[in-house]
């Protein structure tokens, strides 16, 4: 069905130039007067020319794709509805680039380094999207070592020589915890996330400055590793105390309805004797029962812009520091006052 | 910090052998005595050389990749459990191969044909994954023109010349049926997925079957595009109907979930006035309350299967079809005799 390819030496042939000469054209190399590479790229067009990938990478270094390794239990990835959407934001931007991503998907620190070098080491990528970002993050100098350009999501823990595009939690959370208070509660715990990564951590704080700010005990706080088990787990440890909160901020939205799941499980009518609230503005999340007042970012959006960044990077060695639109509450019908 | 990579050069010269030999045993090529392509092998292991991915595509016409392209909206995406845990199953297998995956998230059916034709006209894979079967499949022919391998995850429409590895689903529906007959349902309805996929309408034949069997009235059935949100309005037509049914199979867990938040939401008692089964075994289905009666599959182990079959099918031209364990319902506390 499909007839010979076109090759370079038939652009040659066709636009009457040496195959040298279409190369340097093909290949946008100085050297070439702008009419005739004008002319050698229209004849290229005309006989349906494609450049070989393969080609293209010998020729300019360069491979075409961004990279993605994500560091989770393959058993926890399936609950976290970050990595599609982000994922999706960044395909946005890439496929009209002509580029794709390579993703690996690695259970431990030790398989996630070994995940960069071989990248780099096969050309696999021109750069890479670093998420998760910890407080002694080895990736950095890695990455440094191995040349490779990268952009971090989230605010890196230290400077670092690459640009990132970061969501301001913080304002997320201090605006659940002053939606509790002004609510009446007074006794508010939250269930945290993994507290080596730097969101974790950050959200973590968030709550407690807000807590101290409101003049209330900030002590109420279980570390999970942001799966639905441990935040089923943690919200059962937080109703079996004394003095049980009358409000949970979790870390996440797969936590909250987990949380939200143990509470009903035991008789309690949330938000009447319990509020919750989340972080991610799921799908999901509006549609359970209650609808679950959580706090919204847009991780399409976030890959999009990644995605920009970090073409940018690659392309010219440099790109600019990003602060997407700071996460806002969104109040459904999980929260109320205390009874 | 790095020093320079040794090169090919570097390796002929402390083996004392050519250039040309040295590439030979490194490729693995005919023609290069057993104890020659040894010492060679040795000398580049001690040298530390590794080859370049780019370099060895070029001779051996392999890119040491496998392509997942995945048709769905930014939007909906997020909410499917299946593929995060599908591709960590994948990666399982293509990590130890040194292999990579390269993902493209796409919206519709002209930008996925587009995805094959760039990944095979960038030869940026060696085989792809056929996800979301459909009745009239355009992929199967344009793969064939193409010439890239390919494996089938489900059984195709029609006999293709691609393995496949499936999933027996219709036991599971079938299952879900059966408990709810015997839990002495009569009016049960099926909230279905989405008709243009193979699994989406065989759900559904299932479905029709077992309600057949039973001498039930099998016309409850509304179509869906697999969504949360689609989920939820099927939800409530179905409750707002002359005769409501006492109890909904819907085709994954995310409608289920949903659907649960609807009935909850207008006052009804799971599963007391209203029994729900799901499909996916997803984690967050054992976490909502009532706990969620579903039908469990693994795509973990799917992914691994599916990787496994593909690269036979890339090294040797020829894979055997897998047929997986079959889905199993797994009854928790959602389902329950009509009240």
């Amino acid at each position: 069905m499909s007839t010979r390819k076109p090759t370079i030496a038939d652009v040659a042939s066709a636009a009457g130039v040496s195959k040298g000469l279409v190369s340097f054209a093909l290949n946008d190399r100085p050297g070439v007067a702008a009419g005739t590479r004008d002319r050698i790229l229209a004849v290229a067009d005309d006989l349906g020319w494609r450049p070989s990938v393969t080609a293209r990478s010998l020729s300019t270094r360069t491979s075409f794709a961004l990279g993605l390794v994500i560091r989770r239990a393959a058993e926890v990835i399936g609950a976290d509805p970050f990595f599609p959407s982000f994922i999706a934001g960044v395909e946005s931007v890439l496929s009209d680039e002509g580029r794709a991503l390579v993703l690996s998907v690695v259970p431990d620190e030790a398989a996630e380094l070994t995940a960069y070098r071989t990248l780099a080491a096969d050309n696999r990528v021109d750069g890479v999207f670093l998420t998760d970002l910890r407080h002694d993050d080895k990736r950095f100098g890695l990455l440094e070592e191995l040349g490779l350009p990268a952009v971090a999501l989230g605010h890196p823990a230290s400077t670092v020589r690459f640009p990132f595009v970061e969501l301001d939690d913080t304002s997320g959370i201090r605006a659940a915890v002053s939606h509790l208070v002004s609510l009446g509660h007074r006794r508010i715990a939250h269930v945290a996330g993994d507290q080596s990564m730097i969101h974790g951590g950050r959200r973590r704080e968030s709550f407690s400055a807000a807590m101290s700010q409101a003049g209330l005990d900030d002590s109420q706080v279980i570390e999970t590793d942001f799966s639905v088990g441990q935040g089923a787990d943690a919200t059962r440890r937080l109703l079996d105390a004394d003095d049980p909160p009358t409000a949970i901020v979790y870390a996440n939205d797969p936590m909250a309805i987990a949380g939200l799941g143990v509470a009903q499980q035991r008789g309690l009518d949330v938000p009447g004797d319990l509020s919750i609230t989340g972080f991610d503005g799921s799908d999901i999340s509006a549609f359970v029962f209650p609808a679950l007042t959580t706090i919204t970012s847009d991780p399409v959006e976030w890959g999009r812009v990644a995605a920009r960044t970090l073409l940018d990077q690659v392309a010219t060695g440099a790109a600019s520091n990003v602060t997407l639109a700071p996460a806002t509450l969104l109040v459904r019908r999980s929260t109320a006052p205390p009874q």
